[in-house]
């Protein structure tokens, strides 16, 4: 007998606190503060919903590449990325365009550097949020011995 | 003289911390410890990308709605939502399939109402994150006086 599909849920909370500010709650994690960023007449020094959703994309990027490696028993040294993304106006509503996210990852044999490589194709396409979404995600790797 | 077309530019970084564990940060915000979660191999209690992208929904779906009540002068009383995701497996990856956001608008008068609704229906159109997704994103509003 075949199973139900996979299908796993998800859920947030969000409280208005005044201003462009709110409070992001997520069952047993800790809260952040949230808020509209200074270019749309909001707060500095606040994480912004285009943070957030940026961050989305360079997190499960990461996480996507761990899980491969993790299956396939490579230990990096490390990993470090930083993801930019440019939003602009497109009929007559903004959007983010594009998003770059260059990662350095550290691996402590350069018999790994083939694994790796075929891993990260992997992992970029089988990104879960990249999937989700319609900007287009460029990824840019060095991967470094030691 | 017509200028550039308007655009903006976003960036955050992460650090690989071991395990499937990291440091998010974006310039003077607070970091955010992230994680793949639980049901791919990951941790409980931990804010992961899944979590993160829903987040980003539910946040711009607020802060675009303070946007238009605060361009046209009106004062909400109080503003809470839920967000809920489904992710699903499609052509052999995982996705989000569907977003809800629930959102409970407080106001101060019943003549709000009419004015709260038109500018929900805007900032329902006009959401950044949602117009950069393929998820489909239904909003529920309560609105209620008091």
């Amino acid at each position: 007998m075949k199973g139900e599909p996979v299908k796993y849920e998800y859920q947030t909370s969000l409280r208005w606190t005044g201003e462009k500010k709110g409070i992001l709650s997520c069952e047993d994690k800790p809260d952040i503060m949230v808020a509209c960023p200074p270019e749309f007449g909001g707060h500095p020094g606040i994480w912004s919903p285009e943070d957030i959703f940026l961050a989305s994309v360079e997190i499960c990027t990461m996480t996507t590449l761990l899980w491969f490696t993790n299956k396939e028993n490579l230990t990096l040294k490390s990993y470090s990325s930083e993801a930019s993304g440019t939003v602009k106006m497109h009929g007559g509503m903004f959007q983010f365009s594009s998003i770059t996210v260059k990662m350095r990852i550290g691996i402590s044999s350069e018999d790994d550097r083939a694994r790796v490589e075929k891993m990260l194709k992997k992992a970029e396409r089988a990104c879960l949020i990249t999937n989700s979404i319609q900007t287009v995600v460029h990824i840019e790797s060095e991967i470094v011995v030691g």
